[in-house]
């Protein structure tokens, strides 16, 4: 493959996910062979100073102070939308109107309305050749990736159970300021659109199959925080003397919930703020009739494999080092037992939305797989709103 | 503490749980100072030369063919139930009637009605004396028992969330054989009462708290299997032709409930016998605002800790390997380091049930525990059967 | 199998061994069907008074002041020694002359001539088959016990090396007291001849092979420590003033050295009592040219397994949790996922000896074999007195 | 911090060292501030035009296609030395003779003599502001960074061992093809220098004592290995016919030897190739008086620590997961438990070179103190040819 021209990205929000955004633009041409090179053309952020700072460290080239001026650049392919979910709806359909390819951070959006404008207005661009697609980077781990491979080999036969945690501690301390990721306006959901939508997306795509209801209990632990904590952060421990004033929280620390896949497997689904001790414990367990797969991110460069097939007396889980020239996204990388981190998810997800884009062919995530995504999380809702009575995901 | 003499014990029932408490009733006095030394009396049986055998081969001095006799003998201080479900309220009701103490595996019945019954007479004997315990034998496994004490120490503070799973396996072949544990009518439910009651009957002891609602989920994913299995046994690999009678499946094979805590937590559990490659994975982790503990069965003698006060930087699960003579029940056992297995539990409570009989006291679990925990699966699956909508546990 | 007669055993010694030995001699004929039932007769032991009382408590019929009258008696089929390694020639060669089996604990001697003229003892009372053994219990661990089977098996191919160790802390605090472990007399060397003994037997054991020579390395890392300690006991953790008497350390701490051993493979050795947080980790590892299997003592039920003919992609170490029934002794127990503990491996230690002596063969590690384990702790010995030089196994 | 200028770079070489240093020359600047801001001016290769493919993948602005042309250039300020340890010492000496900065892949030459003339040639440099640094990049993955600080801070106090391993196993196949790596020519030793040299260097690292004396043992599995192997690559798969011509591997396989240190402790290192199932396992473990480390880089973001001072019955090894903001270099990259991979260590190793070289201080390692570990792997082998008699390292 050999590269014909360049790829000029835009991009709005320059916060945690717009650090590993542009790294992943920078990146992603000196591991790959793409169709097109990435340019880190222009940084979109309200404040001129602080974006100007941004884009010089992150290495954009230029700067704008509102994203829609950056849609209206002619010099700009693709925009990259890593801004709370409020804003991803406008930004994305504007985008897509404006003939730009759009990579949208997840939860796709703040409700499923929303979420559905904006697969239409995706499929209307698709017409056009024009690409979408939703930031579910975690599919992007060689280990996941892996898991979804051998699940469609067939290498667990039929699947029975599911069972998904994300486990994360950053609000056990009730000192934890407020943020945006705690208030509904701003960012939907709690636990439930922030990481359960990660585990959501990632049991659909290991199996290849859909979510068809749900039975859902939601729990606020800590009712108020104390105001100050970085807007833009992921919060922190809290150093808050008495006086403090403090604001609501909005949404929820924790999301439970029992689930129906459509080929017929059961899961159970637990997504939390609030899990002391455990920081990003995005777990997922898989067991069919020959063979069973776990995966946690706290050890992202393993997967766990039960082979149900193995000689009675040899059988256990095989911890495969996710670090294989086989394995996928790896051979670009390093040598065997050399692991890879966090940021390498963004850069496979750069690749894989570059090639498609340069095949003419639509990547995944698409906006309507996360659309499909934000339906279980409103199911989610609705059941923990009404009993945890059974709710189907409507589709 | 010095022997007053002894406690003749009469055992129904011969299989798997009659093995395991004979080696506990022939090994307690061994390594425990007790007040009463236990004897192997007399051990009940239907069939009169497997019961001889099973007499001879586990160490009991006679055999009797009807469980009513043995009830009925003056040298029996004690009797141990060791059948299935069916048949305990009968046999249990009528031994504390007789004035013999009675040690009663669990579940305690098939039904609250009957557990409710078996709880009133345990009442009405215990004004006489006369001592009831159920066999919820894992709280004796020594990282159970530190697990409830550090709790009860206020080591993790304010408990938020509860992780419940006992995953086994044995049912994950399709030709696996139908036994007595498959039928509603011998067993009263599947993987629920026989193995979930087990992570219900946990979760309440080591938070000290009791669950008030659940909504739940049930499942068979097998409902045909051959028949001609071991009739008392757990299973086994199936080697079956495709002319092999079948018979129904008549319970759950995974039961999946989120929950709530009288003290606020909130509960995900799952108990399956389709976790393919989990053999015996009785998990259970609590979280809270100062620590979290997690154990699995698996790996028994450790107990992962976290604590959560530990310095910035130098926190993280710590592996404490349940051994040291601080621990429950340790000391009497070998030195740091030196693993005890499954049948220790078996050995301690009869330990701690012996002990407390000597002193006048209530052991724990009383059949209103019992009662408790029967109720709970009583909510379960009504909730299974409306929709997975919310049930409060009756109480 | 049936039973056609008693084994009436005679036990010098009752400390911690004796516990165990004793629990072996009771349980092992209510899981195993053996060709004798053994019988606990007599206990001998100094102090009438505590011999007394450890015979009540662990089950023996009758007590003796002197070992030498045990051997004396008629009605003692077999001796069972228990004692510190300064009295082990003595007792087993007496008893081996008076037609008494012999099982005596290891290391079998303090020095090689001693072990030569037990092992010339045993040869000669073979020939009336009169049979002896040695007691390197972890042998019958059943991860190790499957462990040697896998390479017998030909599962990891030719073996190119062994990584040993043997890493324990109790005296790791400096205040730990002086007790007979520590005293040369006594215990002929420290970690080396204690828990060194061990790996050497369980890696000749597993491999099949016998180590050709050594280059080593010993330290005493604290040279006095405070009288008053339990002096039967492993110590302890220190509570000692200042002003409190002391005594030399007169053995090793800690001995490390490398090794090769006949059939090609080099070895990486190490014992220590200084390993601060290891409790009782007795690993070792084997690197073969198909496969390789690694075990912690420290998770004594499970060994790890790595295929090296699996595909590639899909290679890993698998946890086989040795609780299956395909798995040495295992079948005798419980179901899988059921652990079994330290304790375990003496039952099948009496099991391997009871059966072997009821068939008229001869049980292993015979007196030859622990002989040869003795003539590597004296090579370690030379090769640490002589600069570390290279010095063969005498054999 | 503020940037002062360009640090312009000229790297000799491009496998898998080259692509490893060329992104940390475009990274570190972006998530950490540097005094001087890196530039990847020139790349030297002998094929011109590999080294232009190579230039233009890693983002190199120009090529050479002799290393001398490059230290004549006028516009380079640091030479990068990524090619095999035989041209290390002439290329350094040139180097830093022209006054240019020196990073020098490791081992840092292959013989004594060789690294004693570039530590004085490096020496020499110093005095006018020049610096040379050595590449041992393990010290720059955080949790080795920890390790060291933790000892540092007395977290174990007195040390007692230190147990290394670097366990690999890409030989282990014996079709895998002759490289340069096991030719003594090009790579001065085998397992030793290649990996051996990086325990030496952590375990020196992060006690902070020198190793004063070895004693041992190497060995070649198999002596000779088909032709026609990637020159550049660490081997692979073998896929070899019958008739395949072969050459002689000419260096060590396996490593193994023991160690004391100055400070008091003894040591046990092992070093291989042939560690079936083991693809990069660097592994070491620290025992003190207070408190143990372990760390291994299969399973790189964390550090196992037992802390000796904890309550009895509460002791345990802490699985620490080091991505907190606290520990060494993380709170430049991502939110706690978002994993770091192999390559950050370069990326942390260009931050602290540049960083030295904006204060003008000496960066670590020097050469003089890959000098100590050269002197270390030159006793080794001079024990290993003297059967393995002890040998105290020169210094």
């Amino acid at each position: 493959m050999s590269s014909s021209g360049p790829l000029r990205v835009g991009m709005v929000g320059y916060a945690f996910m717009g650090a590993a955004h542009s790294h992943a633009w920078r990146t992603a041409s000196r591991f790959f062979d793409l169709p097109l090179v990435p340019e880190l053309t222009a940084l979109a952020g309200r404040n001129a100073v602080a974006a100007r700072t941004a884009a010089d460290r992150m290495g954009w080239s230029s700067v704008e102070t509102d994203w829609r001026r950056l849609i209206e650049r002619d010099d700009i392919d693709l925009i990259d939308i890593c801004t709370p979910g409020d804003t991803h709806a406008q930004i994305a359909i504007a985008a897509l109107e404006a003939g730009k390819h759009v990579l949208c951070e997840k939860p796709l959006a703040n409700s499923v309305p929303e979420a559905e404008a904006m697969t239409a207005a995706a499929e209307r661009a698709a017409a056009d050749g024009v690409m979408a697609m939703c930031g579910f980077t975690y599919r992007r781990t060689p280990a996941l990736a892996l898991f979804k491979q051998m699940i469609a080999n067939g290498e667990v036969g039929t699947i029975r159970q599911v069972r998904a945690q994300y486990l994360q501690d950053w609000l056990s301390d009730e000192n934890a300021p407020l943020t945006w990721r705690m208030d509904k306006e701003k960012a939907g959901s709690g636990a439930l659109g922030d990481i359960g939508a990660h585990i959501i997306d990632a049991s659909q795509f290991v199996t290849g199959q859909q979510i068809t209801g749900v039975s859902a209990l939601m729990e606020t632990f800590v009712a108020r925080r104390p105001l100050g904590g970085d807007l833009v952060g992921l919060g922190g421990r809290g150093q808050v003397g008495e006086d403090v004033p403090s604001g609501p929280v909005t949404v929820d620390d924790a999301a439970v919930f029992t689930a129906r896949f459509d080929g017929g497997p059961i899961g159970v689904f637990e997504a939390t703020r609030f899990a002391l001790g455990r920081r990003n414990a995005l777990r997922l367990e898989v067991n069919g009739s020959l063979g069973s797969i776990a995966f946690d991110f706290e050890d992202m460069n393993t997967l766990q494999y039960y082979d149900g097939t193995n000689e009675p007396g040899r059988q256990g889980f095989r911890r495969i080092l996710v670090t294989e020239p086989e394995h996928p996204y790896v051979s670009h990388w390093w040598p065997a037992g050399h692991g890879l981190g966090y940021e390498h998810g963004f850069t496979h997800q750069v690749v894989d939305l570059v090639t498609a884009i340069g095949s003419g062919e639509q990547p995944t995530p698409s906006f309507a797989d996360a659309l499909g995504v934000q339906r279980v999380l409103a199911a989610v809702e609705a059941s923990a709103g009404n009993n945890s009575t059974w709710q189907f995901v409507d589709g």
